[in-house]
This record gives C-alpha cells, structure tokens and sequence, in this order.
C-alpha cells in the first residue's frame, strides 16, 4: 500500500514512521509512506498556501491552487484522494477496512479554519475520525494510517485481530497476566483452569458484559447469534441482581 | 494544564510537541508536557513490562507493576488518571471540554494487546476516541491532548472556535477564499455582497444543510431555535426538489 500525505507539516509524520509496528510495517515495505508539503505546489510569489476568507470571518483557509495542484502531481489512475475534516464521514473499523484495501492513497491534512470549498471537488472521501475539534488534519491523519496500516498481512500477527474490540462488534473481555494476585486483585479463578471450554465462554460472556455495560449501542447493531442472544440474557439478570 | 502521558515510547510525542499550534502553547508554558516511560518503573529484573495472557490467547499484556507504579509516582491529590482504551467512553467535544478542566491530567497509552484489566481500578477515565482499532494508545493521546490543549485561553483566539464543527452542534458552512473563480467553480454572489446579514442567515443554513445531509444523527440532538427550525424547513424543501 502506498501512502502519501499532503501537509503543511511533513515533519509531524517522523515520530509516528519511526515508533514500532509503523517503522517495521515501512521497513519491511508492507507500506510506501511519505508525506509531502502542499506548500511546494504554490505559485504564489510570497509563498502562502492561504488567504482571508469571503465574506468575512476569523482565521485563514487553504487556497485551491497549491492544494489542487499537489494532488494532480502525486495522484495516479486509481489514487483514492482522502479528506480529513471534521465534516466527513464518521470513521469506523468498518470503514478502515474498506479504505484499507485501496492500493494506493492521498491524504489530505487540513490546517487553519480548513479548506476552501472547491477544494472538495477534488476528493473521492472525506472522513473525520470523532466528533471533536483538532489543530489540524495531521492527528487525524496519523490515526487513519495506523488504523489502515495495521490490517495489512504480514504487520500484524492475524491471529491478533480477532479478538480486537469492534472486529466483532463486541467490546473486548477483561484480560489478565501474572502475578495471580496483586494489591489484593486476583485473577479470576477460571482463567487458572486449563479448562478451554469453559474460558471461551467466559470470555464471550464477559465482553458481552461490557458492551452491555459501557456501549449498549454497539449490541443494537450486532446480530447476536444463539449462545450470544442466551449469555445476553444472563448478564442482563446478574446485572439487575447487583 | 499539566499533561503526563505514561507510554512505552515517550519519543513518540516529539513531533506532536514541535509542530506548529503546540509547539508554541508548550513554549508559551500554556501547557506542561511531558512523556515519561512506564519501563523505568519495572522491578523486573530483565527489564520486562510485558507477560503472556492468563488463560491462554495471542500476545502480551502491559503487567500491573510498572504501569501502576509510574501512575502513583506521577500522581499529585488532584490528578485525574485517563486510560486511552477502545473499551472507553466515546470522546467527543462535550467530553473535551469537561477533560480539559483539570488543572493535572495523566494519560496512559497502551500497546501490544492492552493492559491487565486490574489497572482500570487505578484509573479515573477511560476514554475512547473511536471505533477503530490502532496499534497503541499513543496516537489517540495525540488526538485527546491535542483537542484539550486548543480550548487553553491563549492558544487560538477565541473568535476562531465559535464557528467550529461540533461546537454549536452543526457542521460548519462552506468557505471560501480568493480567486472568485477556480477552474470553473466560483465564490457564491452572496458571500462577495458585503451584506453581512445575508451572509450570516446564508451560513447558518448551508453549514444547516451539510449537516442534514451528512450527519442527520447530529441534527437529532441538537434543540434548534425558531430561526433554525425555519432554515430545517426550507433545506429539507429543498433538497426534495433536487
């Protein structure tokens, strides 16, 4: 997969291409990443990448010009061109995975009060990562990438993924490591068991309790199936017990 | 604001503190950040902060004594402890804002396949900043410190929030900046009038209208005013007739 960013700021990208699973993703070549700077593409003669806006209003905004222009000069045939703003469409594992599968993409990094609106015309998706308010586009770049980046064979050891929070629409179960106790906490019995039967369904059940508990919304859009729709139900009992 | 985030890999945060808005915010000392490694806590004599999972499943947890051991050395009577974890509260720009209050706040990233679940009970927040999956909790830190530090008095004037998607609970309106013409796409007559009423009901409803078409969910929470309302009315006409 090859990534370019466009930016006002490239060197943001430098502590994330060099911490981790990211460096070793790009040094094995599972990933072509860089990030380049829009401001390379402006014919303005002072330089600027940025103007005042119509109509009045605080902040500047990104000229069309040397945003256009730096995603004619790096976009090929079947270069999806990605926006990141607040604007776009709502982020999800689901998402990720679709534009994870594009061979090769362009992401855009707004700055300043954002994009002149032309600029849009230009772009095949635009995604925000939450409903939240950023310095710029950059962060969210970087959340994409790794998000994207970490699917791809080879980065991730795929016996990892499956059992991720959102991979199967269900919060992940608590987890637990050694020592057996510590300050008083003990790891619960049953995971001592060597019983695996018994582990898998206590896992399930537990992460169904959390859904249940923190994310009620994530279970409105999972098809449970049998023993899910009946581990559901107990919990949901326990739960009134308490 | 005092900001520690408890990492494995503090030099991750080095493009985030050097770049642009907080850069200076650090250098103006409107926030205290630093990265400090959970490792230099670990009693353990190879140095480990990891072990494998109880009960058997792929990867290694972050263990209960370093992490637990660098909250308490980095913990003043009003800290409040945030774990970054996709089991967390969703984020959004309600929930920055109440973060953002704290005068202290440590932010915890995980890595590998997270942390022991008897962490948690030493934590005060666990925030989520999508549902997505990412290869540690250092790019979601990003995304949570960069959100909070920008609310700082001081950092981005205050007239450039108002505006803001999320912070009226609407997406923003179109913008536009100069040539009025940009191959063939032009600047609306309205926003080059100088009637600033005009301009201001025009923004109200398209900034109405892009939030009817793309995030109607948005739309839903919101108590829309008189004038409001009225504006609803006319783009939903509208739109029909499209």
């Amino acid at each position: 997969m090859k990534i370019t960013v466009l930016t006002l700021f490239p060197e943001f990208f430098d502590s994330f291409t060099n911490t981790s699973i990211i460096k070793r993703a790009i040094d094995n070549k599972h990933v072509d990443f860089s990030s380049v700077n829009f401001r390379d593409y402006t014919l303005d003669k002072h330089n600027n990448v940025d103007d005042t806006v119509c109509g009045g209003g605080a902040g500047m905004l990104l000229t069309c010009q040397p945003i256009v222009d730096a995603i004619k000069a790096n976009r090929q045939k079947d270069t999806k061109v990605i926006m990141m703003t607040p604007q776009g469409a709502p982020l999800n594992q689901q998402k990720v995975h679709e534009l994870a599968q594009s061979d090769d993409v362009i992401v855009l990094c707004g700055h300043y009060e954002g994009f002149d609106e032309r600029i849009r015309s230009y772009v095949d998706e635009e995604i925000s990562i939450g409903d939240y308010v950023l310095t710029g586009g950059e962060t969210a770049a970087v959340v994409l990438c790794d998000a994207m980046i970490r699917l791809h064979d080879g980065v991730i050891t795929t016996t990892s993924h499956e059992d991720d929070s959102y991979e199967n629409g269900l919060l992940e179960y608590p987890q637990y490591t050694r020592p057996i106790e510590f300050e008083g906490q003990k790891v619960p019995d049953i995971l001592l068991s060597g019983h695996h039967e018994n582990i898998r369904k206590w896992r399930l059940k537990e992460s169904i309790r959390k859904t249940y508990l923190r994310r009620p919304d994530l279970l409105d859009k999972k098809e449970l199936n049998k023993e899910e729709s009946k581990l559901l139900s107990e919990v949901i009992e326990e739960e009134k017990m308490k």
